[in-house]
């Protein structure tokens, strides 16, 4: 009989979830992180960073469709998209099923999450290949910096708030996206768990809130991730998501977005909205 | 120092959540299942049957809440409420929120669920002592049978599809509790997780549109159920959900379900509208 083996993440020092795992398929500590992929039973292979879940083939497509479309269906006519992290491709993915995209650059610091993305999730990683795609290994920080005035969307596709994604939950990297942001533009941030990151959707929410003239929050089931309940954080300079006609949404390939949830994303759980209302 | 307890809930066969426990409070084979209470750091106490998380402190309001709340504003004017199963008194205590309930009647196959939970979850179970509560420790396909035409509202708060709780998601069932009400009556049951139990909610979809006129299919987040994401189906002989006008419905002290989420809940994300158009 093989023994079993079981990835456990501890989602926070006392809470986390088990996989069992038919294989480890990859493991290296790269210059920024400790990176593996694993191939699990129940949602088949699984991107794992600093220990932490990123990615797997079955619930992939919740994290990238919702981080992607509701920003790109808010922008009016997105042309030129930045994703900043998202090394796995796919962000892009999303991003290029939208027919206006001219140009989508991906800034992700650790080359290596994108090589290994490549052998190891061809279905999400793929995309990395169009030709409209720009990919730069660098720092997001001072990718924004050097672009002013350049993008219609940028995604913010982090890993946790913790090693070299801390500067990407902090206000002055929203200020320099808003900077790096065309006079209409907008931006999107994966934000975490209501259930668990509670001070830190409502800070970013309130700097956020600071900075655009626009912020909404909304959620998505994503059964990986800590507490299977994520968050995203938006800000405009244009544009308010509320103030889109879904009729006008097109109909795209997708399995968790769909035009007619796009304006029932902003409404709330009640636990849920106080976080944009100052408490915790 | 102390050894670290963990509870783990194989909630497949093959993933789960893994929880660290300050102590075992309780445990007892009851003549229908094992039970126990558990302390866990992150979400407080927990009432565990057979082996599956069933409520906790932390999370507890969510699944109470969206079990009652939907249906019970979907009826015009409930009176007589029935609970099948929940024997914590969490569904109790919502439904007593609404102050046109005049008997709400809790039918609990196990009667020492009902025992434990006062004793240790208070705050779930204190509602079971209210005068409007009727108490009864009986078979809940038997107490439908024998009460036709007499309720405004049905909730079915079973346990997962196993054990007693097995002819819970059949039918029959669904059958006798359209019979059990009056005829503008509503029932909202608990139909598991739309990523792990497929076939189970678009089945119970179908048995229940082929018995009611208006079927209904809605989500919430529950971090400690399986995949984080609940279901409930919501059978009418009567009025629409959708045609609910959102302004009537009064505040009541909660803490997930609000009033402006009531129509948001019914637009799915695209996977799980699929399952109540007969697809999996």
């Amino acid at each position: 009989m093989d023994m079993e083996l079981w990835y456990t993440e501890k989602q926070t020092p006392d809470h986390g979830i088990t996989s069992k795992i038919r294989r480890t398929l990859y493991h290296e500590q790269t210059d920024f992180q400790s990176m593996d992929v694993i191939e699990t039973k129940t949602f088949g292979r699984m991107l794992v960073l600093d220990g932490m879940v990123m990615t797997t083939d079955e619930d992939e497509f919740v994290y990238h469709e919702m981080l992607t479309h509701v920003g790109m269906f808010t922008h009016p006519n997105p042309k030129k998209v930045l994703v900043v992290g998202g090394g796995d491709g796919g962000a892009i993915r999303e991003v290029l099923k939208h027919p206006s995209v001219e140009k989508a650059v991906l800034c992700e610091i650790d080359g290596r999450v994108i090589d290994v993305s490549r052998e190891y999730f061809p279905a999400i990683a793929g995309a990395l290949s169009d030709e409209r795609v720009d990919i730069q290994v660098a720092d997001g920080i001072q990718h924004i910096e050097a672009h002013k005035g350049e993008y219609d969307v940028i995604l913010v596709d982090s890993t946790e708030p913790v090693g070299p994604a801390v500067g990407l939950f902090q206000k002055p990297f929203y200020q320099g996206i808003y900077d790096a942001l065309k006079p209409d533009g907008i931006m999107v941030a994966q934000t975490e768990s209501p259930w668990f990151n509670r001070d830190l959707i409502a800070q970013v929410y309130q700097d956020i809130s600071s900075i655009f003239p626009v912020a909404r929050l909304y959620t998505a089931s994503i059964p990986t991730y800590p507490s299977g309940l994520w968050s995203f954080t938006l800000g405009s300079k244009g544009k308010d998501p509320l103030s889109v006609d879904v009729s006008e949404i097109p109909e795209l390939e997708t399995k968790y977005f769909q035009p007619e949830l796009f304006h029932a994303l902003f409404k709330l759980p009640r636990f849920v909205e106080v976080l944009t209302q100052g408490e915790k």
